[in-house]
C-alpha cells in the first residue's frame, strides 16, 4: 500500500539589517530544508514588510550588487514630492522599492537541495536607511 | 498508521474595478483560506489578465498607495509612442506595469491564517482607465 | 479509507536563445503538466540564471511584445556607467532588468490544464545581446 509522505513545514529566519543593502540569506534558506528533511518538493521564502524585499541576485561580484542599489536610488528617488512622508524621506521610495521587486521567491528542491543557477543567491533588498530587525518565513512543501 | 490530510483546492474571486487604482483583496483571500478548512500550508493568489496585476502593498496609509500610483503613472507614461495602441492610450502601459509587479503572489498559511506583516495588504493593481471585470485565483495547498 | 495522491514532480526546458527578446514557452510548460497526469494543482516554473527572466505577457500583439522590450532597454540603459561591466555593456543591465521582473511563475492547474487567461503567456525573456543555452525546472505539485 502506497502511503505519500507529502507534507509542509513552516521555519523562520530573523535578520538585522545595517541599513540599505542587500543581504544574502541562501545559506540559511538551504539549513531550514536541511533540517526539514523534505528531498523532494517547492521552497517559498516570504518576507513580512512593505519596506524591504526580496530578489535572486547575481552572488558572486559584489560590484553587480551595489549597481543594482544605485540603479534603484535613482529610478525611486528620495526628494520626489511624496505625498506619504511621516516616517522619513526614506520611507515612501522603500515602498515603491518593494513594489518593483518582490515579496517571495519559489524555488524547486531535488535531492534536498535548492536548485538554485550557478550565481543565484536569494537578498534581502533593505531599502530603509536605518538597521532594521527582519521577519522572514520559509515554507518548505515535498516529500 | 499515519494518514496525511495534503490536498489541494482552488477557489475564485471576481471583483469589478472602477478604473485605475488599487483595491485590497486580503479579506476575500482569507475567507477562502477558512472556508478549505487548511490550517498548515501556503496559497497562491493567481489574476488571469495581462493589464491588471496583483502587489503587496502597506495597507494602513492610502497616502502611501497613491504615491505608488503616481509613481507608476510617471515611470510608464500614456504618451511614449507606443507601436501597439489599437486599444487607446492606456493598454500598452498597462501591460508594462504588470511586467513590473506581479501575476501571482504566495502567502504561508499558519493556524489557518496567512502569516502576513502588519502593514502588509494583498492588492489588484488596475492599469486600465475604465472599469473591468476581474478574475482571480485562489490556490490553497495545505493540510 | 482514503489515500491522497498528493505529490510533486521536476521536469526540465532547456531553450537556446538568439539573442536579447522574449520567447513564449507557455506550450512547453503544458506538456510537462500533461505528461505528469496531475489534474488539480500548481505549477512553477523557475529559471536557472541571473542574467535572463520569466515574466507573464501579452501572447497575441507582437508588437506589445516589442513595446516591453524597447521600454526596459530605455529604463536600464547599457551606457550608465556601471562598476560591474566585465563582461561587457548588456551584462549589467541584464541582472538589473531580471530583478524588476520574475525569476519564478506560479500557476494554478485545474482539469489537467494551467489556468491562463485568454491573453496570458508564460516568456523568458532574454537580457543579453549573444545567443544563451537557458535551463528552466518545472515543478508540478497535485494530484
Amino acid at each position: 500500500m502506497l502511503i505519500l509522505a507529502m507534507r509542509v513545514q513552516h521555519e523562520k529566519i530573523d535578520i538585522r539589517t545595517n541599513g540599505k543593502g542587500t543581504y544574502e540569506i541562501t545559506d540559511e534558506v538551504q539549513n531550514k530544508i536541511d533540517k526539514s528533511g523534505v528531498r523532494s518538493g517547492m521552497v517559498t521564502v516570504f518576507v513580512q514588510h512593505t519596506s524591504c524585499s526580496l530578489t535572486m541576485m547575481e552572488n558572486a561580484a559584489p560590484a553587480a550588487r551595489g549597481d543594482v542599489e544605485r540603479f534603484f536610488e535613482k529610478l525611486v528617488p528620495e526628494n520626489a514630492d511624496y505625498e506619504h512622508d511621516d516616517e522619513g524621506p526614506d520611507d515612501m521610495p522603500s515602498h515603491i522599492r518593494m513594489v518593483l521587486t518582490r515579496t517571495s521567491e519559489t524555488v524547486p528542491i531535488v535531492d534536498g537541495k535548492m536548485q538554485l543557477g550557478t550565481w543565484q543567491g536569494i537578498f534581502l533588498f533593505e531599502h530603509r536607511r536605518a538597521p532594521h530587525p527582519r521577519k522572514i518565513l520559509v515554507t518548505i512543501i515535498g516529500e
